[in-house]
């Protein structure tokens, strides 16, 4: 029995996923060698795979990565220091006979949800996956939308504040995820603790802390998080004044928080969203970290675009 | 030979074209009524359509309206002063036996443009119609997007500042066309008229007058386009970071300034855009205020969803 590859890079390291069909049936992590721009990191995932299975019993592989992709090409990735190139022809070089589909890392995890996960029961959806930064992925029509500079679903760089506030490592202020991300709701605990009775005055602060004190009451805590549900709200409500979805699918580290993120998530999103739109679900991500690989596997088997 | 109709309701006027195939044969423009909630404009409608075509000669009837519609149905519509009810069963009893296609005025203009102007050569663009206010359409691979609730393509409402600055009609604040319409154009010029030594001192304040004097060299009125620019783009790239179309077409009366709104456009647009965004094309309109009629017309030859 033939099978598919599912590959996920990203800056720390690589995923690959051995597929029988949709079925996973072994999962293997390498680290992500960013040394030399990241000349090695292709040549390191086609070891890799060579270890776990055959050529000849090979019929896909797809690759997630982590930057915007247009036709095979990557046009840049600062996680993998990797600048504008052809990977899919690198790709070809490696693996000559069967079939390579190359696809934006969050693009990937939006499939998989798309196809296994929360998305399932959506034909237009956007995915939103709050980590260390914010990302995202569109789905409308059945189809995913890449974009022409293979640039849709960048949502954490919606503008949420005007003002020139918060620096984004994008070179512009007021991102999304400078205020929505892991990172965004740490530099937001370190900004409102400060003078007040709090236990995030006696914690090392991490995003995961802030939610656990504010489910346990903490006053300061929940500020930090009605501040982060207030960001992303309005950043939500801008994409439904753009494609209106059905629903937003909400992954990513920050959503292991649960219900209680998407209760005050969905309460709050009514408040900014234009007046006509409603029945806009909430709905959490089922794949964790396995999205991209899931996602990646699906694309190069069904040939998604 | 049997023809169709298209319908666009205003909320001034309604204007109905009478089709052989792609070709507009005939056009009527009758009063919108709008006395008693709007309740007589279709039975208007419907007499008006009877005057120019027989009923055996007739194969179908597009009504492009102004306000969110999902399967057929409005949710509301301020324009006409109508409520939430099921227009194309309305519609169904006087036009028994043919195809019926009612869509929302932004999406028929957006379809017009896919299939006879501006949007001919893309697959994926957002039609922006700047008027008396903003409103746009959203047209990706290949197909039109009404969002769940008919409010894709809102676009006149994204926020564009932060702040409680301009309160617009929809209820919240800031929105895009509250800077960015011929009326927030008249609203700037006339912010940055008091004092200064210009031109906007002299005359009753049009936007079209403020474009004229701009291109003119009047300093004043210069800055309140740049002003209009800048917020237009901010919302532009906005859209972009969500579904990075091909291209904007741009329409509605403002854009009559022409190729010296697109270029102001096209460079301010850059300078918020995302760093992944590229190749993004901006174009005029080409069907003015016949777009509505033209696209109704298609969407309902066609059955485009």
């Amino acid at each position: 029995m033939k099978c598919t590859i599912g590959v996920d890079i990203g800056g720390t390291d690589v995923k690959i996923g051995k597929f029988y069909g949709d079925q996973l049936n072994k999962k293997m992590i390498i680290k992500t060698n960013k040394e030399n721009k990241g000349s090695n990191i292709l040549q390191d995932v086609f070891k890799a795979i060579d270890k776990i299975v055959g050529l000849d019993q090979l019929e896909g592989v797809g690759f997630a990565i982590p930057g915007p992709v247009v036709k095979g090409h990557i046009l840049g990735s600062e996680n993998l220091g990797w600048e504008r190139f052809d990977v899919e022809s690198e790709i070809r070089m490696h693996f000559k006979n069967i079939d390579i589909y190359v696809l934006n890392d969050a693009n990937a995890a939006t499939v998989g949800e798309m196809a296994y996960g929360g998305g399932k029961k959506f034909k237009n959806f956007v995915f939103v996956t709050l980590g260390t930064g914010v990302g995202g992925g569109v789905f409308i029509n059945g189809r995913l939308v890449e974009g022409v500079s293979g640039s849709a679903g960048e949502i954490g760089h919606l503008k949420v504040n005007t003002g020139n506030i918060r620096r984004c490592k994008c070179g512009l202020y007021d991102c999304l995820e400078q205020y929505s991300s892991a990172t965004g709701v740490v530099i937001t605990a370190n900004e409102l603790r400060i003078g007040r009775n709090t236990k995030l005055n006696e914690i090392d602060i991490t995003c995961e802390r802030v939610f656990d004190l504010a489910k346990a009451g903490d006053e300061v805590a929940l500020e930090v998080v009605d501040e982060m549900v207030h960001k992303l709200s309005l950043g939500l409500s801008i994409v439904s004044s753009v494609i209106n979805p059905e629903a937003f699918v909400i992954g990513g580290g920050v959503s292991k928080s649960g219900e209680f993120l998407i209760e005050k998530l969905r309460k709050k999103f009514y408040t900014y969203a234009f007046y006509s739109i409603e029945n806009t679900d909430f709905v959490l991500a089922q794949l964790g970290n396995e999205a991209g690989i899931y996602g990646a596997n699906y694309a190069v088997r069904n040939k998604i675009i």
